[in-house]
């Protein structure tokens, strides 16, 4: 299963009263299948557990963050986490999922519109719809949380979210839809298993977008030329994000097999376990000999961002590769994070938690590399779908940055800056007895 | 499934030998139902998946009880948590479980003493009988963290410790029995499917009874009226609680559907994720938006509590609302701790983490509301359960912390207050290194 | 199913296409069961969230241990974590495995090499290869995260991370193989449900044997005999590590059932969460009453290492006793932590984080008691195998320690030792506002 085009709708299903390929495959098969009713609570299962574990990495995301920002910005961040978390899921509710899903039928978007889940006593299909949307959703938001690591320490809350509102209601399901929802990109052959490119990318442009319009944090880059480093918070912090993320990242991947009522459908979510650790693992490793080598310490966050790197990478392609080349994946995802993140130095872009070389330049990796194992996929394909969603989003979301910026501003003063988000928006500081010094960085 | 009335005794089924309902279910179906050892299997997968993540709640109330006090009580609340979980545990296992179910039938409460559990092959009925105690259990000692957080900072060890044997081995089983027990409450008609009320309220009442008793933190009011804010000691750790809480959630409210070996089960399981979500989401957002209007900043802890509080609404009902009706319960709640956090400290009730606004409160409002979308409830039974148990718990935790007040005492010096209760009754300070200056607070 | 043989190599089942038991008991018992699939997809599952759970205790360990240095440590200690949970993974699919489980037949080892995981659509047996790898794979990395807390603050990095690529992929697997491959101490009758000796002593030999030769931290013990603490420097972070270890504990010991198709599996994973979580809660109250008892405080440390004691205790036989043997087995490891960690200090042995105590001495106590409850073992046997895998692994891992010892050395400077291992070998302080003083401790 190469692709989620998930056709259903909830509605044509009750009409329909479809027969599941589930009871179709029991009648073939004989009595060791699992029965319909069977894989409907299994296939279920897997988007609840896959769900809920991909719900977790919103904490991923604000541990990870708050870790990696000033003391003087910390409540903020967790603040714009818990509210991305919270407006993404009620933006793909009321817009977002029937928009990416909603007989996109080889077109560019759905039907906009809140969705109807059917009565339990009435739900047909292979899965609950509602468990469905549920793991669609956390995907949604794991866009947006890509978004908020990049531009912290300067962004006010309100642009934030009014961001979070569009990228999560409309431009995520419209790019989503093209390859998911079973648009012109399916049509084509492109093939993101669960999303290097339709999350991770998508986040990625838009953080980059976002970055460059907003500029770098005061004290960032000197006039002569100097990157000043402007040192995390709490690198326990991160490091738990880091391993939430990982944790994340087995129901992110594996749930996206989509189903598990068959023992081939039960051994490709495990196989998708294994490849996703390895790439994991892999991306550390590379991280830590690199930045061993070139210079001469092992600098925790690469070790991080190296994990992530390796996720990221073989999240577009989880399942084909074997095992060796699952770690050569995740391996090329660290080295990208260990050379990439002086490079936006040097180019002035300011990435507070080196959010575009994980998820925007390893999820191009990622994507890239699919037809390596994956014979049902081509290289021009791919790039044709990395280039059209890049184009899209970088345009789309460069407009809505703009348009906020135009009308309410996105950055706050230099003067607020300096004393820190949380004192001037948040009211609350994150560690009010011993970060006395906070506002001094 | 609006209650949760768990009549089998393992004793009774071995001896009756009842055919379970998922057998007669596929007479009835036909091939396609999940066979009845497989409706075991999936019912007790359930309780063991939502009995783990609502055991990892523990952690959540841990971490954002340590965020919101000051870094001179944070050992003692990490230790307050893992003992009040540990007590729980065997509490219910010796006292509690058995009282609250076993042989209630109409009446008070059941039959006191220690579970036994039949050997793994005997074990009969619907699902692993040790798969629905340990459900219950973290339930149980959900219940003891909602008191832990509000009397914080200024309640001894030992006499928190021996309420809360009191607490999860006599207090929470007794109205427990009466609804889910299948006592009179639940022959009334009473409904609260996942415990608004029988959970959050039972821990708020106790909290807030507690925090009259034991009153105030020295320094919280001033004697020329004014509220002293004593800013918690990390953020981070408090986003992160609420977090963990929030995911625990979906196996609080998600396995109280007590059963997923049908379609539609699963589907209810589903779309209580789906409620779940929502009510949570309108919670921060609702928070968020009305701490802007009401004090141009916001309030990080109103977000976290808002999340909390949409929750503990939706919790009562999470199955019957509609999509949209769940953000608005849930919307509801998070109004309710923006206007009710500076209500309390009018009234000069002392509640260090906000618990009394988000688990009573809101707990009372989600309960009161489930008439709205569930038809075999009215008002007025919803407003006696309330009463009823509101009343019993007040009374009777009242007397229990009177007691011990008498014999030991609940509250430490107020010199040892000053100290800090880390240097004074643990021994260990949580932050040695950079937190010298928490005792001067 | 008190052992672990796994017997079945993945060639081996494609080739003789074996009929798996689920099906062959689907005949016998009739309509009720689940059918052979079903059992595949439930038995995979159990792996599947078993895996992932103690995958997450790789973060436990790294929030504990990060929590239990001090601060000029913390980077490191989170650099180790996450560089050994990565290294194990590789390791364990390089040669770990297959020298754990491919063909020991009562030997002493199997053929080291990679595993090869068959296509999905090929996976026979019982339950996916790849699964169970995965599952296998997170104990092997649960043995060196034991090491890391012991050795803490004065090791080098790439002499730790040299050492745990001889420890998961060589010394692991050798006495893994005894066992749970099925080796001499498995057909002599050794038991170990859960690896309280295969994982949790090997852990702590290797640790000791390390603590022995590296030396005791500077500082630690004065020349005048006195023992200096040097506190950790966050105890919400060290709670945190705790609650994630048991947490992740109920896969550790839920998912050794290895099977969850019938209901006697399910109940008995079941049975083992409910005694997992009393030992675990004995393990707290023995430790609290015990310490105040003693000391007139309540260490945390001790609560949280109660817990820890309490959880490995049990592992060893988690099945087989009642809840109320669970309780008293899991205080007893309690009590170990609180007599255990002070006579370590006696002997001038510096284990940071008390993982002797826990993952040692608990564990040699949780296998020396099994024959109390488990009919089919005997103490002469156990002791055998308590024996027999110590020496091994402080005879291999002292070879181990002495010639890296001998080649580049295992510690650092005393200088760089004052200084901290995070400025010198890291080059990222943990906490870089707020822990100005960390490098005077």
């Amino acid at each position: 299963m190469v692709q989620r085009l998930l056709t259903r709708s909830a509605g044509a299903a009750l009409a329909l009263g479809l027969m599941s390929a589930a009871a179709l495959a029991q009648d073939a098969e004989g009595s060791t299948a699992v029965p319909a009713d069977g894989q409907f609570v299994f296939n279920t299962l897997l988007f609840l557990i896959g769900g809920f574990l991909v719900m977790w990495m919103a904490a991923g995301f604000a541990m990870l963050e708050a870790g990696m920002v000033r003391s003087k910005n910390v409540s903020m961040q967790c603040l714009k986490n818990i509210g991305l978390y919270s407006t993404a899921g009620l933006m793909y509710w009321i817009i977002g999922y029937n928009l990416m899903y909603a007989g996109v039928d080889g077109g560019f978007f759905g039907t906009p519109g809140p969705i109807s889940i059917p009565d339990p006593a009435a739900d047909t299909g292979d899965y609950a719809a509602a468990s469905d949307w549920f793991f669609q959703m956390v995907f949604c938001a794991t866009t947006a949380s890509i978004v908020s690591g990049t531009i912290a320490e300067r962004m006010k809350l309100s642009s934030f979210l009014i961001f979070v509102v569009i990228l999560t209601g409309i431009l995520y399901p419209i790019t989503g839809a093209w390859q998911w929802g079973g648009g012109w990109l399916a049509e084509m052959g492109f093939s993101d298993f669960a999303g290097s490119t339709l999350v991770h990318s998508v986040g990625g442009w838009a953080a980059l977008t976002g970055a460059l319009i907003i500029g770098a944090r005061k004290g960032k880059y000197s006039e002569d030329g100097k990157v000043n480093a402007l040192p995390g918070s709490s690198m326990p912090l991160a490091t738990l994000g880091t391993f939430i993320l990982w944790l994340g990242w087995f129901g992110f991947n594996g749930g996206s097999q989509l189903a598990m009522g068959t023992i081939e459908d039960a051994s490709s979510v495990a196989k998708i376990f294994m490849n996703t650790n390895l790439a994991a693992a892999g991306g550390v490793v590379a991280a830590i000999i690199l930045s061993q080598i070139i210079y001469k310490k092992v600098d925790l966050t690469f070790a991080l961002n190296g994990a992530l790197a390796g996720l990221v990478s073989i999240t577009a392609e989880p399942l084909a590769p074997s095992a060796g080349l699952s770690v050569v994946i995740g391996a090329v995802g660290g080295a990208i994070v260990v050379f990439a993140v002086p490079l936006l130095d040097k180019l002035k872009i300011d990435d507070v938690v080196g959010a575009i070389p994980v998820h925007l330049l390893a999820g191009i990796w990622g994507t890239l590399i699919v037809p390596l194992s994956n014979d049902g996929t081509s290289f021009g394909t791919q790039i044709v779908g990395i280039a059209a969603i890049g184009a899209f989003t970088v345009v789309a979301s460069g407009i809505v940055w703009m348009i906020i910026k135009a009308i309410i501003g996105l950055r706050v003063s230099d003067e607020e800056e300096s004393l820190g988000l949380d004192k001037v928006e948040v009211g609350v500081e994150a560690y009010p007895e011993f970060a006395s010094g906070a506002g001094r960085i």
